[in-house]
């Protein structure tokens, strides 16, 4: 019986005495194990390390944050001065104009947050048979009650009983807006709160728009009179090359979800930009105004707002969105060839700095990771048994052609082991 | 039309320009706001400050963490030595016995997972309709999905359409154990998951149990195989002058929910302790052990679990906990007279650094938390009309009695005001 108290999310617990790493430091866009190995962090953490690991200039704004005021909450009229700061920025950004910012710590609170939002936003407006919340197969949208019930990655959905903890969800394919467009006809409009898509599938395999699904998505939408709620929990702040993926892509969502890439994981923190469609009869100033009955204690902690705002003026002063502009060539030329491979099924690259080397589904990639590991070079597996590519966006080029070399040669170690 | 980016959580937006109190910065059981003005903080924010506000160690302590490292995540074998140390440490300190730790950023988060892990176990012994969790009236369960399906607060509830997100649900009198027998028994025992309880009801007015609930609650789940989840993300880390409320009553709960006072509220983080009966068919060292497939991105964030490292370090060292069950009286001989105050329903208090001053129902509570203010005392308003008082630990007798004048002082000028 394994003896840690730790419980790992997502992990096999059996395995975790021999698979242990325990990660001691980070520097750029390596870190370090505590057996003092150096690692080419290639998932950036959980694609959140955009502005890289070891900043102390994130560590010291926090300090000071902390030392004044570690947090005031925003309930009832309170509020601290970094929140406010940080949703002034972040509308500023926002590719919704006039948003309004709720905060949260992360991103299955956001998309928890936009779900109910989307429901309560049909209530008010007199269509309350509007509750249907629709989702792509192979979507991750988080993990608590409205998270778990519209996955579409099925193993996340199994073992609660029943097939969906919240009943009003359905799923439809990722790549079809024909199948979209006659699922949504079959639900009926009036029955159908919101479609959530992440412009860039992430956990799912890093599965890519297809040309025009996403303007497409948005217009049909629209037609239908069903909101859009963008999942930008990474895609936001940079991952793809501008501050959202709705702007690379030319789509305007009524609702959208933030967290990881807004402090780089340096705190917890995440949040949703809300559209004036959405907002403006909570902010009507007549008595008798709706309120949004939702919150946590840490909507806008203090001291995680002002990691944000650090983190921002990094991605600026450092001109890092564009940096990922031209890193993305570059990270697709050096994986592109491994397409070649005879153990792998595809790679998907050329949208920022997001990539996946797609393995056979049914391979045992374990020995794959472990000798990426032993050259240096730390991955992981999606959900599709893609290796994860994602590297923080301070990683040079000749680190991204190493990080190939060293997938190419473990992927020709694992295949003659497996032949031996 | 309000101008603020910032949507604030549980407030009624067209009031905020008129309403803003911004903090700034906060020492010991008290905070200032951008105006100079000192105010004793008798909500400790939301329940959470309970070492109090200004301690850089904290601050230090977390600086140095994310100089280091911000954090690596807990997925698949990966780790962060912080994680590691918090959850043995929280494990010596639960109530259940061999604990296993899941972390996560808050007590919504907490909720949730413990809900998911208590339907997830009887689907995995055999017992797939064993699925209704059951709360208690009044309760205040976060507003995650689960949260807002379970809460027995009606408005926090309404608005998103049908009774409950999540239907299989069902609520009980908050203090009533043959009530619950008996909806247990309509429900069926072979359809009910869990029961749900705040040890003392926080948001819901500051309730405290009827003297043998919770033991007659713990036997009545037992007796019927239903499992016991103790939310103590209030009641934890202190607050009743034990680690957790469950050791104060009596209680060994199955799962038990913690944020707030784990950190005090300087770094967003949660977890739940679980019991073995729960965690042991995960923990099987068998290659068909089942997977929790649960986790959020900041599970184990490494710089949170060091500020919860400190926090706990400064309440041990510092004899905190002591210190409430010293304070305890004190605030109930301090707010007890309140009792006869016209104006005055209830004067709840005896437990810890808890209490709550119920005003009518109907009556505007807004001028005595104004009255209050001006005299140098920040509180706000509980579900039911309640005045919040759960200070930081470090209070002194001498605040508490400058409290107690300050409220009778601002109860004594509303109503006169009001009969003007
Ligand atoms: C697209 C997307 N949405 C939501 C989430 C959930 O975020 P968190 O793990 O911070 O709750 C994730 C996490 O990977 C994500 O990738
Ligand atoms: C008993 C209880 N459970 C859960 C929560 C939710 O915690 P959070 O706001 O951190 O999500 C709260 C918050 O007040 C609470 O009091």
């Amino acid at each position: 019986m394994t003896s840690t108290s730790l419980w790992h999310p997502q992990t096999a617990m059996s395995t975790i005495e021999e698979s242990l790493t325990v990660i001691a430091s980070g520097r750029g866009a390596s870190v370090r194990t505590e057996d003092g190995q150096d690692l080419l962090d290639l998932p950036a953490g959980l694609w959140h390390a955009n502005v890289g690991h070891g900043r102390t200039r994130i560590a010291d704004a926090v300090r000071r944050q902390m030392a004044d005021l570690e947090t005031y909450h925003l309930f009832q009229g309170m509020a601290n001065r970094p929140a406010i700061r940080l949703a002034e920025r972040l509308a500023a950004l926002s590719p919704i104009p006039d948003a309004k910012v709720f905060l949260t710590s992360g991103g299955s609170d956001s998309v928890d947050t936009a779900c109910k939002l989307a429901r309560r936003h049909w209530q008010l407006a007199g269509r309350p048979g509007k509750r249907v919340i629709v989702s792509r197969q192979h979507a991750y949208h988080g993990l608590h009650g409205f998270g778990t019930s519209i996955t579409g990655i099925q193993s996340n959905r199994d073992g609660y009983g029943g097939d969906s903890l919240i009943p009003e969800t359905a799923r439809v394919p990722w790549d079809d807006l024909a199948a979209t467009e006659a699922e949504l006809l079959r639900l009926g409009p009036d029955n159908v709160a919101a479609v959530i898509a992440e412009p860039v599938i992430g956990t799912g395999g890093v599965l890519l728009p297809p040309p025009g699904y996403l303007t497409g998505l948005a217009e049909l939408c629209r037609r239908l009179d069903v909101l859009l709620i963008a999942d930008e929990v990474i895609t936001g702040f940079g991952r793809v090359g501008q501050w959202f993926a709705c702007r690379r892509f030319g789509i305007e969502p009524d609702l959208l979800t933030m967290a990881k890439g807004i402090t780089s994981g340096y705190l917890p923190l995440g949040g949703v930009l809300v559209s004036r469609r959405i907002w403006e009869p909570f902010f009507a100033e007549t008595p008798d105004a709706p309120t949004f009955r939702h919150g946590l204690t840490y909507s806008g902690h203090a001291a995680a707002c002002v990691a944000a705002e650090e983190n921002l003026s990094i991605l600026e002063e450092e001109g890092l969105l564009e940096r990922v502009l031209d890193l993305e060539p570059v990270l697709a030329q050096a994986l592109t060839p491994l397409r070649d491979h005879e153990a792998v099924v595809d790679v998907r690259a050329g949208t920022g700095l997001l990539a996946a080397v797609q393995l056979d589904p049914d391979a045992d990639a374990r020995p794959v990771l472990r000798a990426a590991r032993e050259g240096g070079v730390l991955t992981r597996l999606l959900a599709d048994n893609s290796l994860h590519v994602s590297p923080p966006f301070v990683i040079t080029a000749e680190e991204i052609s190493r990080a190939a070399d060293v997938l190419k040669s473990a992927l020709d170690r694992a295949r003659t082991l497996e032949s031996a």
